[in-house]
């Protein structure tokens, strides 16, 4: 939206105090853009930045951008620019390090501050606890209105969320939340305790990210409390940071899917892409060995009625088709929590339901096709019969194959699509040959 | 979190007084699940419920559950609570009713409410416009900061964002943003004008809503305001809209790669999923009958080689998977506009360089593992052959499909997935068993 020459010309040519007052008016994430473009030394810009600025630019930065931004300045502004970032991003940049790289970011702390990222640091990074900031403003519940109102204009607490104030007992036990708007409409000498609202709802620390991001989108908040198992606050997860996991958790669902790595890029280079692509087509590989090997043992009957090859890729392809999509409703509703331990049979039934329905009009229209193709009414009805079997098989696995593997612990959608298609080839090939070896003296 | 009869016990056996005083400590969602596993009659807790509060509740009920609820209460009390409603989920209401519901709904209306709803309703409700909402607050430069307590003391404007305050002129057009944190903050006596933000980014009236929702993406703002060609402020999108937007493209992107509707609900009817699922199936039985059909081609070879219909299901099969990866890495790249006019080319040649050498690696195990088990040398050859050819096709028509579907104005994630397996079945088996007819007197 801004010029981006005219930002950086701004800061080149100016004095560090007219900086100073017109910095705020520069979103980070437009710099950061400018100096994208800037073909010359970026330390000439940086260099004229106050600290608290660079660290929102590392906070706004994407992670493998960060320490790159990081390593131009010296190792004692180093130490500077991190205390000013939000605790959050800059677990996100240590987290992407290696022991040498993080050890001499962290010498360069304080202690304190040392002592929070360490902790923060040991959350598993896909929790709650690993996605939260530390940045919070919490108060007394003993506070006047008037007394929060001084706190916040004297100690001006960093803040994630500028506009819920937590209330904590004398041992930081989370009491309740009061929305800054209430601060400013009620009476300066309201106790805090008789406005602030108590049953709030705060994601345990070790919860799953992708549940906590499933709280944010059920209630519309914009940021919820992270507390430990006593109830203590330990920090905040704000919406900023849940639309972030919810474009990673979607495109590493889609990717797993499709047998990609989560982490292969649209522009990274060939040998990344062979890496992220190759194991996974030697794993479908196997599968695929596994369908050969069925059809196999029917060789005999397929050099008599060759037909039977013709219409093998329809009863494998349909099956496959059939598996996917009950496959691909289970895993949306599990990424969404929408598969409950309630309603888990209710759509196993439908599921299974779907599958006779659509059996039964597929069935039909492939034993047509292959009556009239084959010329044989013992071919459509092997065909046919095969064709409804094989779409059973394929909500039923579409929809166990899944549920498993997230009860044993496994993504499902990493791992379910080479299943299900290996479950439905190998079945539908069984059931579609197998009739035909029953049925051989009919259909010769 | 809250105990659900719990909830509904309090209301039914509360005055009204007890309820006002302890409602804001239900939230709408945990109200609504609570009145979802009620067994009685819906009125009896509903009738005893303020309007504002009722009007929380259709906020934040389902966009096809909100004329349901609404339908329970008297003609009377209707127009009150849609009164109480926010105007972007009132809009979504009555957008999603037919002219004679809508009609009831708004002769009971009152005439500013009217005029402002069909404003909103002439928007495109998947444009900027179509989600924003009217609440927010506006203010003048020339206020100072204890004006504006007073103000938001006195007239308790209703808002969406309790966090941003806009600063306009004369004629509403929008000149800066103060956030609410600044006004605590500040001296009482500050001009608005020199604490507001100037320089804010705002999203055109008729800016499509997934463009509105990268905007929060990169900037993780909590809120933007909507303004028209003039610059006037018409309304604000926020993150909470943002977040079902990504929702909703997420897995209509899904779905649509599966062949699901992206209607479709893992709790809906058996009914609805047939009428999702069947169409497509149909679809890709046209396909896998084109596939079946270039196998026919051929049964005169297979007819001579029993061995080739053991070996066709792996090279369909892999085929099928190395294009879905390409697939999926393009569309994804579409959605996420990472794919740009400038750098297709590359990532076209990319994807053949992937093609290649994947198609060499595997070919090499193919035909090592057609040459074990057939025993024949030109076996081998011929099936690993077919497995290279196959996946550089693969590679690109992954590419190609969803590029050239972009181009002609069709989602590439509806259609990609039918026609890339369509080519790669079709094409792997015309490989195969044609290379075999050509070298059949090596084969037998």
């Amino acid at each position: 939206m801004v010029h981006k020459n005219k930002i950086l010309n701004f800061i080149i040519n100016s004095t560090f105090e007219a900086i100073l007052d017109q910095i705020d008016e520069i979103h980070p994430v437009d710099f950061l853009e400018a100096l994208a473009e800037f073909e010359e030394d970026p330390i000439i810009v940086l260099s004229k930045l106050p600290d608290e600025y660079v660290g929102l630019l590392l906070d706004y930065a994407e992670d493998d951008e960060k320490f790159k931004l990081l390593s131009l300045f010296s190792e004692k502004r180093k130490g500077q620019i991190v205390s000013e970032m939000s605790s959050d991003e800059l677990v996100d940049l240590l987290g992407s390090l290696d022991e040498e790289d993080k050890n001499a970011i962290i010498n360069n702390m304080n202690v304190d501050d040392v002592e929070e990222v360490k902790e923060l640091l040991s959350y598993d990074p896909e929790s709650a606890g690993g996605i939260m900031a530390t940045e919070f403003i919490a108060i007394k519940e003993s506070y006047t209105v008037n007394e929060t109102i001084e706190y916040l204009r004297t100690m001006a607490p960093d803040s994630e969320t500028p506009y819920y104030i937590y209330v904590v007992d004398g041992f930081d036990v989370l009491k309740g939340v009061v929305p800054l708007r209430e601060i400013i409409v009620s009476d300066p000498d309201t106790l805090i305790k008789d406005i602030m609202i108590e049953k709030i709802i705060s994601a345990p620390v070790d919860m799953d990210q992708e549940e906590v991001s499933n709280i944010f989108e059920k209630y519309g908040f914009m940021a919820i409390p992270v507390t430990d198992h006593k109830g203590v606050i330990l920090g905040i997860v704000t919406v900023d940071d849940v639309i972030e996991i919810m474009k990673e958790e979607y495109t590493e669902d889609m990717f797993r899917l499709a047998g990609l790595d989560e982490e292969e890029k649209i522009s990274g280079s060939v040998s990344s892409a062979i890496k992220s692509r190759l194991p996974w087509l030697l794993v479908n590989l196997v599968t695929a060995i596994l369908a050969a090997a069925t059809v196999s043992l029917f060789e005999n009957t397929i050099a008599q009625i060759v037909a039977l090859a013709t219409f093998m890729p329809i009863v494998a392809g349909m099956g496959g088709n059939a598996g996917t999509q009950t496959l691909t409703m289970i895993i949306r509703g599990i990424a969404l929590g929408e598969l409950s331990y309630e309603n888990q049979k209710e759509i196993l039934q439908k599921e299974i339901s779907i599958g006779l329905i659509n059996g039964l009009c597929l069935g039909l229209v492939v034993a047509m096709l292959g009556y009239f193709w084959v010329g044989s009414f013992a071919f459509g009805f092997v065909i046919g019969l095969a064709m409804f079997l094989n779409l059973i098989v394929a909500t039923v696995s579409g929809y166990y194959v899944p549920v498993i593997l997230k009860k044993i612990g496994i993504d499902p959608a990493l791992a379910s699509a080479v299943f299900v298609t290996t479950v439905t080839d190998v079945l539908g090939f069984f059931f579609f040959l197998g009739l035909a070896t029953i049925m051989i003296t009919s259909l010769i």
